[in-house]
Formats: C-alpha cells, sequence, structure tokens
C-alpha cells in the first residue's frame, strides 16, 4: 500500500450515462458508496469541479480518482490514451492530475493493430482490477455493454481488445426503430434467446433477421412476447461471434459487469459450449482502483 | 387493356414517410404527377377518405389504385397479404374495393419459408411492372431502400424474397447513435465506400465495424468526411451478403428504385463482380400499375 492510498481515497466509475463513487479505507475495503444517473452526457463541461467538490465533502475529503468517460473530449479533460500494450505501471504514468497529488483521471487505451483502430475507457481499471483478484497475469475478457470489450490480458498488460457496440444497437432499436414496440419488455434467457444467440454465432445478418422477428410476429409465426429475448440473442450472438473469433475454444473467458448482463452472456457462452466464470463489475472496478492507488508515492 | 384502364385512372404508391400519384391516361402514359410527404406515418386512419377525395379531385375524378403501407394496419384499410407464390392475377384478385369499382388498395405480399417469415408492402407492383417491361416471366431483383428487398420472380409469379433493413439501420445509426455527428454528410461511391462493401459483403460483424469507423477517425487513422460512405458501403455489403446468398454469381441483378440508391447499389455489385442493372422506380411502379388495371373488367 502506497502513502496516498494509506489514508484512503474515493474512487469514481464515471460513464456517459451513470457514475458510481465509492470511498475505500485504507486496507482496500469499501465503507461507503453512491450511485447516481449524473453521467457526463448530462454534465456540462464547467460543472465537473463542483461535482468533484461535493464527491470529495461527501466522503471526507479523500483524494479522489476516476476512470470512465470522464476523461474523454466530451467529458471533464481529455486524457490521452495509453496505447496497447498497456501495463498497470503505463496506465499510472498516464494519470491526468487534476488536482496534484490529489484528484486524477485514468487515462483510456487506444489499439492500432494493422487497419484495425479501438478505443476503451473504463474498462481497463476492471481489467487490472481481475488480474489483482485472481493474481494472474493473462486472462480474456468480456465485460458486456452499450459497447462491449473483449480483452486479452498477456504478460500483466492489455495486449489488445475489441468493441462491439451490442447494447447501443440494442437501445437503439427498442427506442427508435419498426421494432420499437415488440421489444418493450425484458430479454430472458429462455428458448428464444438461444435461438437468437444460435442465428447471431452463425453469422446472419442482422438486418434480415431483424425484419423476420416483425414479419414473423406479423403472420402468427413468433410470439411478440419473445422478441426482446429473440433479439437480444441475436445482438449478442452476434457479439460473441467478433469476441470469440480468434480465441481458442477451450480457453476459459472471464465476463465482468452487471450481475443481469453477465448472466445472459453466461448463457451464451454455455450455449456455444464455451466456458466462462462471471465477475462482478464493481468488485472489479474497485480491486482495479486499489492497483493503480498503491502505485501512488 | 381493359374497360376500367380505358378512360384513364389514377396510381398511387403511398409509403410510410413519402406519397406519389400518376394519373395514367387511357393508352398507359403518364400525363400529371405529384409527390409530396404524406406519408401513412403522419395520416390518422379518418384522414384516407379527404386526402383520397383531394387526389381524385386534382386528377380528374377518375378511378385510383393504390400500393404501399396504405394497406398496413397502421394504414388506412389492412389488405391482407397474399402469400408467395404470387402472380399477377393472384395479386388482382387480393385488390380491396374501397369503393367498388372505383377505389382500390393493392394487397401485399407474405411469404412462410421453413422457419422464416417475411412480408412486403408496394414491391409487388414494381416486380410485376419490371415483369411487363422487360417482357420477361424470370428476373432477379434488387429494391434497395429503408426495408431492402431481393426478391425472386420465377414463372411469371413472385417465388420468394428477402428483406434486409439496411435504410433503417443507417438512419437509426444516422439520427441517434455515437455515429451520428460522423454521418451527416452525405455517402458517395469512392474508396470508403468501396472499403465497407468489401468488409460488409466478408461476413464481418458490423456492431464491431461501427465502433472501430468512430475509433479510427478519434486516432487519426480515418477522416471523419468518410464516414458516411464506410458505413452505408458496410450495410450495403451486408445487405449484399444477404441477397446474394443464395444466387447464381453469373445471374443478372435488375435493381430498381431512385437512381441516387440504385447507382451505390450497382458500385456494390460491380466491386462484388456480379452483374446488375438499374431501372428506375417510378417508371417500373408505373407499368405494374397499368398491368394490374388491365385485369380489371
Amino acid at each position: 500500500m502506497s502513502r496516498w492510498a494509506e489514508g484512503g481515497f474515493v474512487a469514481v466509475d464515471w460513464g456517459s450515462t451513470a457514475r458510481r463513487a465509492y470511498l475505500i479505507d485504507g486496507d482496500g475495503r469499501v465503507v461507503d458508496q453512491m450511485e447516481d444517473d449524473a453521467g457526463t452526457l448530462v454534465t456540462p463541461r464547467d460543472r465537473f469541479p463542483g461535482e468533484v467538490a461535493a464527491l470529495r465533502a461527501r466522503f471526507g475529503s479523500k483524494p479522489l480518482l476516476m476512470a470512465g468517460m470522464v476523461g474523454s473530449n466530451r467529458g471533464w479533460q481529455e486524457t490521452p490514451y495509453v496505447p496497447c500494450p498497456a501495463s498497470l505501471d503505463a496506465l499510472a504514468q498516464g494519470l491526468l492530475w487534476v488536482e496534484p497529488g490529489q484528484v486524477a483521471i485514468v487515462p483510456g487505451l487506444s489499439l492500432l493493430d494493422g487497419d484495425r483502430s479501438d478505443v476503451m475507457r473504463g474498462e481497463e481499471v476492471q481489467v487490472f482490477g481481475i488480474a489483482a483478484l485472481e493474481a494472474r497475469t493473462d486472462a480474456m475478457i468480456c465485460h458486456p455493454g452499450t459497447h462491449s470489450k473483449w480483452i486479452e490480458l498477456a504478460g500483466g498488460a492489455v495486449t489488445g481488445f475489441r468493441t462491439v457496440m451490442t447494447g447501443e444497437l440494442f437501445a437503439l432499436l427498442r427506442g427508435h426503430s419498426i421494432l420499437a414496440d415488440l421489444l418493450a419488455g425484458k430479454a430472458t434467457a429462455g428458448p428464444a434467446f438461444a435461438d437468437g444467440v444460435e442465428r447471431g454465432m452463425a453469422g446472419a445478418v442482422i438486418g434480415a433477421e431483424l425484419f423476420g422477428v416483425r414479419a414473423g410476429v406479423l403472420l402468427g409465426r413468433r410470439d411478440a412476447a419473445d422478441a426482446p429475448s429473440l433479439v437480444s440473442g441475436l445482438l449478442i450472438g452476434s457479439d460473441l461471434r467478433a469476441g470469440l473469433a480468434s480465441i481458442d475454444a477451450g480457453r476459459d473467458i472471464l465476463v465482468v459487469g452487471r450481475g443481469s448482463l453477465t448472466a445472459l452472456y453466461a448463457t451464451a457462452f454455455t450455449i456455444r459450449g464455451h466456458p466462462c466464470r462471471e465477475i462482478d463489475g464493481a468488485t472489479a472496478l474497485v480491486a482495479g482502483m486499489n492497483a493503480l492507488a498503491a502505485t501512488i508515492a
């Protein structure tokens, strides 16, 4: 434990639509926490100093470490990406100190792999948290969400990753498409979900499958109540097709995130016959923030 | 020419967002026309009688034949689908006479093929128009749009078709996604479009490719101005992958629709090395309406 972390600190996961903050004591344990909808999308740039001051006041004026879209060009202060391969030390060296020694933003990671480009902000903390929690230097991690991430940790560094905008596509379809009225309900891991996963993994053209869902309901061949599960399965199956393309079939995947989402992905992995294990996203985040805090002198 | 058509009639292509009407004389020629945004989505059910009366008054109180979403459950009067295989005669027998002998709605087509369901409303008129224009009973037709259709005409009947919601996905991304600001411009058939088409046809996972466009711009590897063409290419390439899956490589495709859209598809077919020919959508519609009118006693 570094002297910086000895007195405890505040860790913030500040995404585009949600904000979660944890007060962590000198032993690395969460002793208080809060969550709200004050994401970066609804926080104008000039409101961040006040928001951070309020968070620190609430949690006892501790130093504060934050990760996620707060460091993007649409957040508070743009924090340059650390290029892959990226170690925990490289991430720590890339911290942007908004207030020296007291308030810092964790950089995201960037990848240039041949003609492929990719970026992340926030998930990198959970990756190093998993490394710390499990005392391992190699792992294949799936982080489902608005922008799902497939992340390879090798030799203690993030060596590559791939983003699939699965959650965003589902939200677009539910919010604004011809399928909107069919997608109001909740996706569950039953037969319709499994059907969708199989089709998505087999490489079906999503734009064709989606229209087929609507036509099937119109013609009485599909139950309208199955549509959310079927569409969720299609998109998650397609996500797995992208993420598993270059992964050995026997290699276990760690699925990190909220339980409601990791459970759907775990079902999809089971359908595929691919081993996986779920890890709580908040636990991984706190472990990653502790690992980062330990590097600060 | 039937007695019904001898005195001329009004043909209306009434879609969800646009309405096009043609006054056709006793020789089957267009002598007047209009187009506006009074699609079915903005026309409440009880306003259709007045709209139709106004159209007929404008064009000289001729009989009126209309096709498209006007016959859907969100249009004026729901007109039951004619199941495939569907001939021109079957379509004519399925006309819904709103006012006997004077005002009719053309039915759409439905397909049940194994576990696959599909529907269309409007494109069927253009298919029979192409059959008449080209004096052929067999053709493979691509009708790009909000919901692109791939339609097989065999022995004078529509024997199968497949819908891909290509245009709708592009509109969702442009209107509401994280790519919205990158997609404001116009897609053109240059190198970025070709790159997208190749990726889409190769079966790339669209949700991964789309995020890569944004990351490429963020990291300076992609020109932001290329994004509309690249994304259009990705979606059209994916559309071709679905549509051409079961089509012989040497078989020519007739691409029917608005010239700005058929030109992009023609470029994509050329990249694929697949022969195609463009046909003007309005010309095909009028020919199809004439063919239908000729069956009415």
